[in-house]
């Protein structure tokens, strides 16, 4: 294993004080594993906690700040937040408008979610309405997830749902733009190598040289299918197809697409990748009206991509542009 | 070869033509392969031109824009560009205030970028200065270069300089600034693993499972050691300490302190080496007044980091401070 990393076991508290020391306007705190806009609770906002296992950065503590998520509970490598954390995170953010939490569809992460929302109402009546996030098209059960996983459509849901909130719109709308994002976005992913969970030590899978997995999830989950290794063209049919077979996306306004890079691969990579899907959906008749091309959901360092689509009439479209300031995502401020 | 390319002797031109259609912000002229800031030439500013050899992305497309490069000039992988590229993109960003070109210390881009000002001289009378980046500490002469090589320091340089050019300031004076930057910024790098050019097919190097290279180049040029991997608390020291011992950091006002990522390293582990490095700095007395973490100059798919230090004084920082719209660098509009 070849990583930049301490003790395998301390990984994530280790980045956290590296995330803390890099970005002074988030406030880390490291008892309760939790990472919150420094001027939080904001009062009269929704607040918005996300979070999951880490290994998929810059998600989401990376998307904490003004515009976009109010706090982020970062579980360790692939594992679930404990309710404690997802506590801690509602409770730092409630400004008194109701909190809104997006969840990635993994059973424990819901299961997790679920509990601290029921805490968090015993302790402090505080209303929290959560979101659930399934787009990945690839399967429909997995090892992890009961229903699609939930993977590149969180990051658009963020940055959409953060800027309804810091509009100042109430709870039930925040959340119905988040379910909106949800359902008219659509993911698939694939991976050239594997990735290694550093406490355990060895690959997640393995993936022989001269083959990749298509449909893959971001915790190395097993895909559709395993074929040979094919060109950057081929490879976005084998995402994009399933994609637009899911969902008429040539209707309305246009689509935000968004190519994602799995952790270990370059970005020269994903701009030969963003050219093959904007040239399908031109084909498509899918009019592309805005575009993300970086890694934002990773798999530690699994090399691979995926490609998101997100059906976006005008108004989706004026909350994507909408300033943001976050470590990884920042635009109009 | 995992790569998610199409023809491995496409990868740059494919990479572009994903750049120009993700970024309508920018003029990609195929042809004559460069990339400039779609308000270029800016009346009476000192355009801005860099570029080198592609495969460290985002350096140097990437940092076009309001506030860093009029135009970039993107050789092949690993490989300077030609001199009628240079030519071409001067020409583009020629205001009538003279163009600075900001050069990284490899032989053929010295030469080129040389043979390239002299062209534009002849032709149109246009004034070039250029600037020799030289701040990797690790190696004095090297496979492809005499002296020192010049590596992370650009990413600071450009966006400094850049913002100099954008404030009004006169070429004698914006050529200052990126000199001063070069003189007062030192880099290291590591590698954990090779990367493989597209076009070669195999591996630059090899490095055996349990090795690490210390003082890499960013093409996979030899370093200053091999050893064992060792923790990220040891890996920062065998980085930190020989730019430390070069230049006296711990006068002055505060260092830019930029952990960035080889191309194949997840942000996880980029967090953790920031935190050793954030250490390291404060228990040598030398104050972190800005930083900078991520993957910014790359080689391809390598997997490991470099840390770049400048010594910056107000005029520096307040530079470094001011607004820049990039693909890949952006705040403060």
């Amino acid at each position: 294993m070849k990583k930049l990393i301490n003790d395998p076991s301390h990984v994530v508290a280790d980045a956290l004080r590296g995330m803390a020391l890099a970005h002074p306007e988030l406030r880390v705190d490291h008892d309760k594993r939790i990472v919150v806009r420094s001027d939080a609770p904001v009062q009269g906002k929704v607040g918005l906690v996300s979070g999951g296992g880490s290994g998929h950065e810059p998600m989401h503590a990376g998307f904490v700040g003004l515009g976009m998520l109010d706090a982020a509970c970062p579980g360790e490598v692939f594992t679930s937040p404990v309710p404690d954390q997802i506590v801690a995170a509602t409770q730092a953010v409630d400004g008194g408008a109701g909190v809104l939490h997006i969840v990635k569809n993994y059973t424990g992460d819901v299961m997790n979610f679920e509990m601290a929302a029921e805490l968090v109402a015993a302790e402090s009546g505080t209303e929290v309405v959560p979101v659930v996030i399934d787009d990945d098209v690839a399967v429909q059960d997995s090892l992890y997830t009961a229903g699609r996983r939930g993977v590149g459509v969180t990051v658009l849901a963020e940055k959409i749902a953060g800027a309804a909130a810091e509009q100042g719109r109430p709870l039930a709308e925040v959340a119905d733009v988040a379910r909106r994002v949800d359902t008219n976005g659509r993911s698939m992913g694939m991976a050239l190598t594997s990735c290694t969970v550093p406490a355990a030590g060895h690959p997640t899978f393995e993936l022989p040289e001269g083959e990749m997995e298509i449909g893959i999830g971001i915790h190395g989950e097993p895909g559709r299918r395993r074929v040979p290794v094919a060109p950057a063209r081929e490879v976005a049919e084998m995402l994009v197809e399933p994609i637009l077979a899911d969902l008429d996306f040539a209707s309305g306004e246009g689509v935000i697409a968004f190519v994602n890079g799995m952790g270990g691969t370059p970005l020269i990579e994903l701009y030969v990748m963003y050219a093959e899907v904007a040239a399908i959906l031109e084909k498509s008749g899918v009019p592309i009206a805005r575009n993300l091309v970086g890694s934002y959901i990773t798999s530690l360092e699994m090399a691979g991509c995926s490609v998101t689509l997100l059906k976006a009439d005008d108004e989706l479209l004026r909350l994507w542009d909408a300033p943001v300031r976050t470590p990884a995502l920042r635009w109009g401020v």
